[in-house]
This record gives structure tokens, sequence and C-alpha cells, in this order.
């Protein structure tokens, strides 16, 4: 999976949000931030040698960053989509987009009165004109008051959602937990520290297996009972 | 009513739309073309001087165009809002759009899928945060196509979008446009003209009468009936 991530921010330097998501993904993506003015073929180029285009922005005044917006104004022309409209064809479209405001008041009769699904319409119809597929997207809320667990949980709902075929299945997020912990057992050198990781990743195995025996014999109590 | 028209487009010298609401609304709003870079004080000055803003722009990927977001991201600021957030209460914030699709593709199940309303969330979320009243957008849908008739329509329209209390009721356009006939019997010359002016706001003022008196007697049924 070919991920390039596209930051449109135009304070870049004060973001707190931004460089923890560049160090905790730069092993699964490109990461490109975006500098007016635009050569235009490049961009475009970017594009084309992407398989998943993530849009990665805080939220002003409920849509994209004027910086973000110039460049889908400027970029996305017809020569983006070809003469039939069908270069971006089988190409993803995701979101990250980061909150100043808790993602509670995105809702109707709350603070923001509308849901982030309902002010990112514009990207949604982009991927639909553009034919991409639309990826929900990740919310980002209030990173500065986030707790260390909470920051280490973004991590890998991040990293998943830059690499995992989505909408993500839970038996692709547990293969994937296993793979991270098996790169990690390799490459640590503390004993201690390699035990316990062949323990979570032999615990988790575990549980995938009584989790297919469950389906299993699911699956079998309803061909019995003809559902 | 002071209304303030704010014009973002970035290619204003190629726009047939443009010169033609300009030319039509000349005389019932003050008109501000964007041009960055912005002084944001004298931005700010004339959102203050406004009763009514309105946001007129085409519809560039389902959103304003960057140089309108720009504009949107650098004056709406804590200063603009004031400490209270309460500098903007009780002012209208309009939207005037301009399409190169035809209106009805915008729907579920049609090529560009959602409403604009829908896609205009993000201004109607700017109103609500401001507390200013958000008014119904006025969608002018492939101008380029439009009859000499649709245009003389749009024109009313228009004005009156500029002018009248909104959301705007049957009479008080009546009112409106048996005032617009007295003006203009009043600027021409031309005798006849005057007469057929004349006879048009006869009409119209006798149309308004028997709706008057309709609506008398359908309030004494539903008081006789108990409703």
């Amino acid at each position: 999976m070919k991920t390039l991530v596209v930051i449109g921010h135009p304070e870049l330097a004060d973001s707190e949000t931004q460089p923890f998501l560049k160090q905790v993904g730069k092993d699964w993506a490109t990461f490109h931030e975006l500098e007016a003015p635009f050569d235009i073929a490049t961009e475009q180029q970017l594009i084309w040698q992407a398989e998943r285009l993530i849009l990665q922005f805080p939220l002003y005044w409920y849509s994209v960053p004027a910086l973000m917006k110039q460049w889908l104004d400027e970029v996305f022309d017809e020569e983006l989509l070809g003469p039939h409209h069908d270069r971006l064809v089988k190409k993803e479209l995701g979101v990250v987009v980061s909150l100043g405001r808790p993602i509670r008041e995105f809702q109707s009769g709350q603070r923001q009165a509308f849901t982030i699904d309902e002010y990112l319409r514009p990207l949604q119809g982009l991927a639909l004109a553009t034919k991409m597929k639309w990826l929900s997207p990740l919310v980002v809320s209030q990173f500065a008051y986030q707790s260390d667990t909470a920051r280490q949980k973004l991590a890998v709902a991040y990293q998943q959602y830059l690499s995992l075929p989505q909408p993500v299945r839970f038996k692709d997020r547990v293969a994937w937990l296993t793979r991270q912990l098996a790169t990690m057992q390799t490459n640590t050198k503390d004993t201690v520290a390699q035990q316990e990781l062949q323990q979570l990743a032999a615990l988790l195995s575990m549980k995938q297996e009584q989790l297919d025996d469950l389906n299993d014999n699911l699956r079998l109590v309803r061909e019995t009972e003809g559902y």
C-alpha cells in the first residue's frame, strides 16, 4: 500500500499534532507538507504514484485551511483526472482531521451543531467526483489535552489508518498487531522484553483462535437452524 | 438594510455571472471584490459596518474557492468576534453561490450526490459559531446557459435577496415590486411606458387586496369552525 499523506497546515511550526503523527507514521507513508506556490505537475505526479491519498489538516472554520483548498483548487484539474476522468479510479481518499474543540460538540443540539461527516461533505463529494474510494475520516480531538495512553492509542489507530484495508476488519487489526509484536521482538535485545512480547503475541494468537472457533460454531448453528 | 456583498472569485475577469450580479445589485448593496493579501483591520471594519453579509462565489470542489477561504481564515478571528464573541450578533450571513453544473444534480442518487445545503454546512457552522442569522442560500445554476427571461427572474430574486427581510414573505415581495414599479414610473419619460407601469401597479395592488380579503375570510372560517 503506497500511502501519501498531504499535510495542509498554515502554521506547521506551531503544531504539536503534526510532528507526533509524522513521527509515528513515518514508516507507513510518504509525508508531503504543503507550501505555496505549488508546482502543479510535481503535485500531480505524487498523487498518481499513491494508492491511498490522505488529506491531513486542522479544521479551520469547519473545513480545510485555505492552503489546502488552494492545493485542491489548483492540483485537481482536468489533467489530474484525465480525459475520461478515470486516472484516480481505485485510489482511496482518506482524511485525518484535528480539532481544537471536543468531538462530542460535533452533533445536533451541541455547540458545533453538525457532525464531522457533515462538515466534510465537500471532500466526500470530491472523492465521488474523482471516483476515489472514500475512507471514514480519522478524527484527532484536542491532541494537546490527550493523555499518554490516549496518544499511544492514537498512534496505533493512525498507523492502521495509513496501512490497513478500509473499512478495517477486526481480524486485520489482530494480524497487524501480531506482526508488530514480532517486529518489536526481533528489534529488541532485552531478553525479558523479548519474552514478554512473545507472551503477548501468543495470547493474541490464542484469543484469535478462540474467536475463529466461535465464528465456526456460529456458522454451524446458523446452517443447522436454516437461517 | 446595509448589505455587504463579498465576492471571492479567483478569476473575476473571466466571470459572466459576477458582472451581471454587480450590475443588477449595485443600488442594493456595497460590493467588495476580494484580492489577497488582505488588510485585516479594513476587512473587519467593512464587516462591522454591514447588517447583512453576503458571501458570493463560484462553487469550487463543493466549497468556497481558496481565495475566500483565506479571507475567512484570516479575517474571522478573535478580534472580529470580540472578547465575548458577540460583535456579529444580529447580523445576517447569506450566500450567493454559482454552479457550473445543473442544480438538479445536487441530490442523493444524482451526480453531485449531496444538496447545496449539505455542501455549505461549513458556512452554516460559521454563522452559528459567530451568532449570525443564517439565510437560505441563493443558487445561481449555470448562468451561461440561462435565457433572458431566466436572467430577469434572477435579477429580481437577487435584488430581493440583498434587501428584503429573510425568509421572504409573499406580501413583502409584492410590496417590493410595487415600489419598484413606482420608481420606474417616476424615472421614465415615455408616457406609454408610464401608463403601462401604472396599470401593472394597479393590477398588483388589486391582486394583493383580493389576497388580503381571502386571508380575512379564511381567518373568519377558522375562528367560526373553532380551529
